[in-house]
Order: C-alpha cells, then sequence, then structure tokens
C-alpha cells in the first residue's frame, strides 16, 4: 500500500493520527527554517512541513522537489497555525517524518494551477498535463456522474442497455461516414455509425420494449466549437407509446440529473412550445428562456407611415430590453454594427427608448408621430426605463433569425445568460419536411423515419411542407439538448415517406431493405429519442465548448495532437486491405 | 397510452380489474366456441379469451389473428379454471372486450419458441427475429446487469469512468488494427483501439487514481466461436498500487457480481496459483478447477522398467478419475482416439483401473510389476473403482497441455462442468517474455509496460527467460475472464524493456513516443486490468459462444449478415478520402 489516506481527506479531528500521503509536489516554499510542500492528488491538497532544525537531511531533500514530482510521505497530523479557509485540509498539516520520491518530473510545458499559461494547441498536445488540473478534471468528474445516473434513472424505468455495433453499413440521409476497410472482404467496407437509428429500432422489432445505450457516434463533417467528429448519445426508444410517454419519461430523466447533479428540484412540468411559435416569438427552434424578450410584431403599426425601409418590409419585430434605456449611442451603434455582420446580415437596426415621463425617443422619430409610438410601446408593454429594439426584412423567417441573435446579444450584454440558471423546454410540432430550394425536393427534417401528426396525414399530398411531426426536442438554456420522434411502424406509410422523399422503391429498398423488411414481421408503435452527452455535461459545467468535458478531444482538422492521429499505414497494411492511397493535388 | 399493464405482471389478485395489454400474438388455439391466444411482450406471456357467444364478431377477429400481429386488447382480469403453474402468469387470463390490431405480421422464417427450428445462418440474418425468443433476450438482460453492477461496485470504489476515443492511431505489438481513413488528413489513417492500455496509462498520468470504461475494442483477426471484431472490455486501471491493492478491488467486484447477479456469496479468498504451478498441475494458464484430477507426474515411478515409451519420454505424467473404472473399453478407445486427433497431438493414452480389491490393472500390465502400479496408485492416492490416465511425451510443455485436454475431456464426460457451479482463482506470476523460435527475439507475454517482480529485475540480462511479471489473470471455470498487470512507471526501466524486446531507440520513440514522453512529467506508480464482459456474461449465462450474449453479432467473415455489411461504397466516397480499391487476384 502506498498510501494510508489521500491528500483530500484529512480533518482537524484526524490530529495525532499518523498516516502516509501520495501525490503530486504542486509547490514547495522555504520560510525561516521551514520547508512547506503542498501535495496534490485527485481528492485534494495538504500542506508539508519539513522542519530543517528537526532533521535537517529530510528538509534538504524537500528542498530539491522540483514541481510535479510524485512523492510519498509518512507524518503525523497537526492542526495549523495559519489556516487556509479556502480549501477543505486548510485547518491540518503534516508533519513528515518521512520522504519518499517515487518518480522525478521535468518541469512541465504550462503551470498546473486552474488559470494556466499554457495556450490551447500546448494544452492539447500534453492533453495528459491539462487533465492535471483541477478545472478540467472536474469537467470529466461531472461526466461520470452524469452517465451514472443516467443509467440508475433509467434502469429504474426498465430501460435495458443494449450495445449495438459500431462496425456497421453505411447509412444514407445523413452527414458523412466514417469507413473502415475490411480485409476479410476485399473492397468492401464498414462504416462508423452516426447513431443507432435504425438498430434501436429493430430492437423495438425485437420486443425490447425500452432500450438506451451511451453510444459513441461519428460524423465525418467540418468541425467547428461545438462538434467532434466522435461523439457520445444518450440514445433511447420506447415500444407501445405516444409522444406523451416518451415527454413525460424524459423530462423525470432531466429533472432527475438537475437533483442528482445540480442539485436543482424542479417540480413544475417543462413548459413546451410549438415550433411555429418558437420561431415566430424567438426566431429559433431552441428558444433559451433564461429571460424573456420575447419578439412583438410591429406591421400593423409601423408600416404605412413614410419610413420607405418599413413600408417596403415583409417582417417588422423587435424586443423589449427591461431597463435598458440607459444605452449610450455608442453602445447602441454597437449593436447595429453587431447585426449586420456578414453572418447575421440585417440591414440596420431601430431603437427606442421609453423616458421617465413615458415619452418615447426613437432613432426614426421624424417618421412617427408620439401616438404610434405610444401604440408600439403598448404592444410591447414596455415601462420608462425600458429600450426597445427593432429589425426589419423582405423574408420573416430570416429576419427573426437576426432578431434572435440581436435578443441573445443583448441578454448576454445585461448578464441574463446566467450559466447557474436553467430555463428547460419542449419544443414540439416540429415540420416534417424541409424544401430544398437547391435540389427542389423535400427532406426529411429529423429522419425518414419521423411519423407525422395523425390529424396531418391528409395533407401529405396536398400540402406536403405544412405536415407537422410527431417531433420533439429538449432545450435548455437555448442548447438543444435532445431530440426524438415517434417512427413510422406501418409499413405503408413508411413507403409513402420514402416517395414523398425522392426515394425511389430501388433505391429505399437498397438503403433501407433490412429495416422495411424487418418492419412487416410485426413492428410495435415506437418512439424514442437521442440526447448529446457532451452537450448537457458542457451546460451543467457551464463550459463554452464541449471538447473540454471530452478526456481527449480532437482540433479542428481532426487530429489527435497528442496521439499524432491520424498517421500513415504501412505499404504491407495498405496491401492486406487491397488499398491505394491516390492523393490528386 | 398503449397499455395500462404489461404481459408479464398480471396475478389472482388482479381479478376483476379492467386493463390494457400491448404485445405479439405468441399464439392462437379454438376450444368449443372459445378462441385463446397468447399475447407476449418482454415481461411475460397472458392468455387473452375471447367467446362466440358473447360477442361473434370479437371473435371471428380474433380467429383472424396470425402469429407475431402487434395486437392491443382490452379486458377483465379472471381466475382461470386450467391453470398454468409453468408461467407467472398461469393463474389468470383475460376476457377480452376491446381488440385492436396494431401491426399485422407475415409468417416469420422460424418459429419464436425457446427451442426454435430456425438454423444459425436463418437466425442471423433474422436477428431482430432471434431477438425475440426468451432465450436469447435473457443473455442481453443479463448483460445490462452486469454492466449496471460493474459501474455501481467500481462508482462505490472510487473509479472513474472516462470515454477515450475511438478514433486513435496503430497501436504496435499486438493483433491487426482496424483502420478508418481521414477525409480531412488524406493518405492518413485512424485506428481504431484494440484497448484503451496506453490512453488510461496517461489517465494515471493525469492524476486520475482510479479509472475504468467498459468500451468497445477492436482487432482483425481471423475469427473462431469466442472472438468478434469488436468486443467488450471493462477496462481498469488504479494508480498507486501494488498487485495486492488490485486483486482485492477486482475480487471484490467478482464476489459483488456473484452475489447481485448469480446470487452466490463467495466468502473465502480465491484461490492463487503462480503461473508456474498452474502449468505443472494443470497444463494450462487457465485450469478449471471445479473439479480435481490435478496432474500427478511418474518419471521417478515409471521410468527404467522396459516400456520404451515411457522409458525414452521427457514427461510421463496422469490424471485419476474418480469411480471412473466402470468406463468400457470402447469408451477408453475413443478417449485415446481423441488424445489423438491432430489438434491435440498424442501418440497414445496409457490407462490403469483400480478394481475393487485394490489391485491395479493396466494397459501396460505386461512391462510393470503390480508393485510399482501400487506405487503408481498412491501417487494418485486412487481408491477402488477409480481411473488412471497416462500421456507421456518428448516435451513436457506440450504432453501437460495434452494431457489438459484429456483432463477436461474427461470432466466433461463425468458431468464435472456443471455451468452452474463456479471454481474462480487468480494465476499469477506469469513469466514476463515469451520467447519466439521462429524470430529468435523475446516477446512481451502480456504488453511492454508490464512491470517483472521486483526481485527478479536482476535476471533481465543474466536470466530473460525467466523474470516473472507483475502480472495477473482472474480465471472462472477455466475461462480467462479477466487479466493485468502492474504497469512500468519508471522511464529507466522501460527503456530496458523495449531494448530487451528488440525495438531500437528509434522505433520505440516513433512507436511509444508519446507515451514514454508523457512518463517523464511524473508518473505515478500503477496497474490495472481488464475483463472481457462478452466472456463474463456468456459465463454466467451458460453460453457456449459469446456470440448469444451479443444483439447483433458478426459471422467468421465478419460480416453482419442482418445489415449485409460491410458493403461496397460510392467511387464518390473513394476518391473523397482519396482511396483506390485494388483487388489483385
Amino acid at each position: 500500500m502506498y498510501r494510508t489516506r489521500t491528500c483530500g481527506d484529512l480533518r482537524l479531528a484526524d490530529e495525532g493520527l499518523v498516516i502516509t500521503l501520495a501525490g503530486w509536489v504542486q509547490k514547495t516554499r522555504k520560510m525561516g527554517g521551514m520547508t512547506f510542500v503542498d501535495i496534490r492528488d485527485r481528492y485534494g491538497i495538504t500542506q508539508l512541513v519539513f522542519n530543517q532544525e528537526v532533521d535537517a537531511a529530510l528538509c534538504e531533500k524537500a528542498n530539491k522537489l522540483g514541481r510535479e514530482y510524485v512523492i510519498q510521505v509518512t507524518g503525523t497530523v497537526r492542526e495549523r497555525s495559519s489556516k487556509n479557509p479556502n480549501i477543505p485540509t486548510g485547518e491540518i498539516e503534516i508533519i513528515v517524518s518521512d520522504l519518499n520520491i517515487l518518480n522525478a518530473a521535468v518541469t512541465p510545458p504550462f503551470t498546473i494551477e486552474d488559470e494556466t499559461d499554457g495556450g490551447d494547441d500546448l494544452r492539447m498536445k500534453y492533453r495528459y498535463l491539462d487533465l492535471r488540473r483541477n478545472a478540467v478534471r472536474k469537467n470529466l468528474e461531472l461526466r461520470h456522474k452524469m452517465a451514472f445516473e443516467v443509467r440508475n434513472y433509467l434502469d429504474k424505468q426498465g430501460f435495458l442497455e443494449v450495445e449495438t455495433p459500431v462496425l456497421v453499413n453505411s447509412t444514407p440521409e445523413g452527414a458523412r461516414d466514417f469507413v473502415v476497410p475490411s480485409r476479410m472482404n476485399p473492397g468492401q467496407f464498414y462504416a462508423l455509425p452516426q447513431s443507432p437509428q435504425t438498430l434501436k429500432q429493430l430492437l423495438m422489432v425485437s420486443g425490447f420494449d425500452r432500450y438506451f445505450q451511451i453510444v459513441k457516434c461519428f460524423r465525418d463533417e467540418d468541425l467547428r466549437a461545438d462538434r467532434q467528429p466522435e461523439f457520445t448519445q444518450i440514445d433511447c426508444e420506447m415500444s407501445f407509446v405516444e409522444q406523451e410517454d416518451v415527454l413525460n419519461i424524459f423530462e423525470g430523466m432531466a429533472k432527475h440529473l438537475f437533483k442528482t447533479i445540480r442539485g436543482v428540484e424542479i417540480k413544475e412540468a417543462f413548459p413546451r412550445m410549438t415550433w411555429h411559435d418558437a420561431m415566430k416569438y424567438y426566431g429559433s427552434d431552441k428558444p433559451d428562456l433564461r429571460f424573456g424578450m420575447k419578439f412583438v410584431e410591429l406591421m400593423d403599426i409601423m408600416k404605412g407611415h413614410g419610413f420607405s425601409v418599413f413600408d417596403g418590409a415583409a417582417y417588422i419585430g423587435g424586443i423589449c430590453a427591461e431597463g435598458a434605456a440607459t444605452y449610450t449611442r455608442k453602445q447602441l451603434d454597437a449593436l447595429t454594427e453587431f447585426v449586420k455582420r456578414p453572418q447575421i446580415g440585417a440591414k440596420g437596426m431601430v431603437y427606442a427608448r421609453v423616458e421617465a415621463d413615458g415619452n418615447v425617443k426613437s432613432s426614426v422619430d421624424k417618421f412617427y408621430t408620439q401616438e404610434v409610438l405610444q401604440q408600439m410601446k403598448e404592444a410591447f408593454g414596455a415601462k420608462p426605463g425600458d429600450l426597445i429594439l427593432i429589425l426589419s426584412g423582405d423574408d420573416a423567417m430570416k429576419t427573426r433569425k437576426q432578431l434572435c441573435e440581436l435578443r441573445l446579444e443583448v441578454a448576454g450584454q445585461l448578464g441574463l445568460r446566467d450559466k447557474n440558471k436553467f430555463a428547460c423546454l419542449w419544443v414540439i410540432d416540429f415540420p416534417l419536411f424541409e424544401w430544398s430550394e437547391e435540389d427542389q425536393r423535400f427532406y426529411a427534417m429529423h429522419h425518414p423515419f419521423t411519423s407525422p401528426k395523425p390529424e396531418d396525414i391528409p395533407l401529405l399530398d396536398s400540402d406536403t411542407g405544412a405536415v407537422r411531426a410527431n417531433a420533439y426536442d429538449m432545450v435548455i438554456n437555448g442548447v438543444e439538448v435532445g431530440g426524438g420522434s415517434i417512427r413510422i411502424h406501418d409499413s405503408k406509410l413508411q413507403d409513402k415517406m420514402f416517395q414523398l422523399l425522392g426515394f425511389t422503391e430501388e433505391k429505399a429498398q437498397e438503403r433501407f431493405g433490412f429495416l422495411m423488411n424487418a418492419f412487416k414481421y410485426g413492428a410495435p408503435p415506437h418512439g424514442g429519442l437521442a440526447y448529446g452527452l457532451d452537450r448537457w455535461v458542457s451546460l451543467f459545467a457551464g463550459l463554452d465548448s464541449i471538447r473540454d468535458c471530452i478526456a481527449f478531444p480532437k482540433n479542428n482538422s481532426g487530429r489527435d495532437v497528442m496521439l499524432d492521429a491520424p498517421g500513415q499505414l504501412d505499404d504491407s497494411q495498405l496491401e492486406e486491405l487491397c488499398l491505394k492511397v491516390d492523393i490528386k493535388e
């Protein structure tokens, strides 16, 4: 045994105990004839004391310890004279009687502190050192705990975790697959799953009734801050359920996680919002409801008064920022610049302050009477001190998305996007189809197995774009943490879907034949959803990027710079796989 | 809601309740004016009753139900007149008032019964139907429960589950890797992990202290009954531990699983056997200790009596099968044939029966006096009615392996390999190296990071082959369920290992550079082990092949015949990956 206790668990009550600890040297400092060493392990930090007068040789040895040396010490727990209230072990220290250097360490390329001096690239290359930092390790501890509590909850609800294969076949209608050449089947390839969607549906056909899996999924897409080529899903499916059953079970899971992980008891039901309302009032299918600033449409009030920008607009809408009339001209100009950025694309912004006397002062006063401006104020329910911001445009949907960006920006500036406050909701009634102007065809908004709302089935032919799906997303703080749908279990309806999506019968058979075939043998009504574990952990941990909750993430070129992967293969490996690399310049 | 109860939970106490069930039609039968339908879901089977006289139309609808139709029924729970004691719901039946066909089903290609008429190939192709069978589903339920209890135990012991990447780099010194071409890094490949060995060691360098992961691993090897290209490991690692600490924690885990999964409380410590003794007494590094028949060596007794086969042998050894003197000549001939099979390779077998009067009658009586045979009898401690079986050969290790096969065969014939009896042990003190005659070099028996026993370090140069490792396997009923080692944390010792394994410094740097580099920054003493989850589940489920505890296994050509994977890629996919298929005839 290398240790009898850990560096995090000694307290005043342990005074007098002789203990052995093992860990890393966090720092050393000399003071008078004493040497103090902070020893660190996963559990905490404990102060060690060496006294020059008591044991000069031992103290000398301690003086030579470098940062990150791995040591083992034996000593006696003693009350500290100058206590450190910031750490749980801050009331005690160890009078060391024996010091054993288990491993020396060269100087790390950055400091192992919460606030480190290492840049992103350096920390990725030495990820194993970055993971020593408390701040990073805590994220992975949280991740462990979340996955553990997900399993606890789902097991209690009768879900079985079933492992589905990683070496599968290519799935259509999604992102690009990662593929794996098969040596035993020359010229053929497996694909890594983008999700176990079809396999979990087969498990429902098998009568598994309630399935889940915390599972790695893979997409060969260009990367962004919140995307990784491999990511982890909490994948779930249930049989003999309607949408309401699924929402109940998984709202329960979310509440269980809030309670066990964040210590927050949520009693009320999550609000539900149709996709249509989410777009209309927040310009987003994942509205952040930690704060208000719901969109107000102003076409009736603001059109026809001679302000050509508004008069020619297909959409005029705005938000009211409570108490933000204090915004200076400079701040308002910055907001205007913000919405005019190419990635947002608005042409300009109109603003109006409600003054102390109730009068409205706007940037377009010359076009509007105070009477009209008062009508506008009423529409927002604005009070003295409030700031109204208005956008307009040719395309209602585009303008709403711009207004959404503005709303989030202003909320951020006003401190309304508090990482320790949580607002959950279900967005429901998504459209079943998305029209692609480019391809002149419909695509499935979720995937081709999503069922239409029964009452909209008659519209499939007559008004395809208007058909709503039995599909739902769980949104927390403007982040889509999960989403799913009730699936089609009727093979005739499934055929109809494939037809509307432009699949020939042959193509549908080629791509989904095995699933369609399986459905002939008695498919139960079923539905489910999948959560993005990485995103949810990031949200609970208050992180800006999912990378920080992944032990060994990849960079934006899909490289693991620590492992230096991917890499070259030997010619013999390629030959065995019947492959040739063929790079065209 | 499609149902108010499941098909497995109604009892006599529920009599009179009006309930709704949903599930699959297991079978229908008509008797008098009644139709009985068994409805099945994951939870059980319930009998439904339709009465021609009460509701002729409803009864007619029931008569038309085919096997595996998906139905929903509402009705009243009633006590059965002829009860079925074989199923938990056997005391009740449902008087159906409403029947709703949720989905029709074509006739399945084999019967969905515990004893099915479907052959292996058919059941693999229609795996989703095979999974409907109680016998198969139970294995996956067991698998879920085992993984769940593994996590419960390890979480309580302070282990953190950390997900390591699936897209990594190629690992040397192992089996063949599966590789994944990188589109973003043309001409380069990721590899799928054969195990997260180096990553978990990096996590120890990171101070994670106690890590585990239930994780998919991949090996591109030719397949056998208990091998799959993807398999699942319970992968574990601990810091600041010696071998004893690791054995304690994981013996505790095994006992926890025996208790929670099999209901067996094991109080005693698992026996420990050195690799040397395992080979000497059982001819195997994974002895099956459910029964005795320990090898007895007979060179001293049996040599030099004129029986040339024994006189020229390097090894003579045997086993004593209690009470097996009843074996007929025919049975003994069959055993002789068994050991002479090419895959076993013995030249012949000598047998001896202990008769009721204590005399020994052997197949080599003409060479041995009764006195010598009595000495032999004493060596085995054989009693009247026992059967002694002896093999000999030029190579002690080879002969022991043959004797091992014979021991297992005889034990099987005598019913001593009871699937409901469990014998656990640790095999310890494995050799650190294996000598390859072919390559004229040493290989690491486990992997290059396994540490030698400290007392054997002086032998590294002088007697390399004799160095024992701090390595251990957990063996249950002759199956190696897990194994691991204490790792080298001293970079000088690691350099020495690489040198003994014939790596040039350059090659070692190229292959393991990042790990060796990491170790310079303060590596703690650490060690761990990995369990094969598939094997362990198979063992607990009493299965002969790991395939039966995997939801969607692959066949011996590495194909998923249900998904029809692997498959061809489109030319455009290959082009994007800068690859050409190049099959040489």
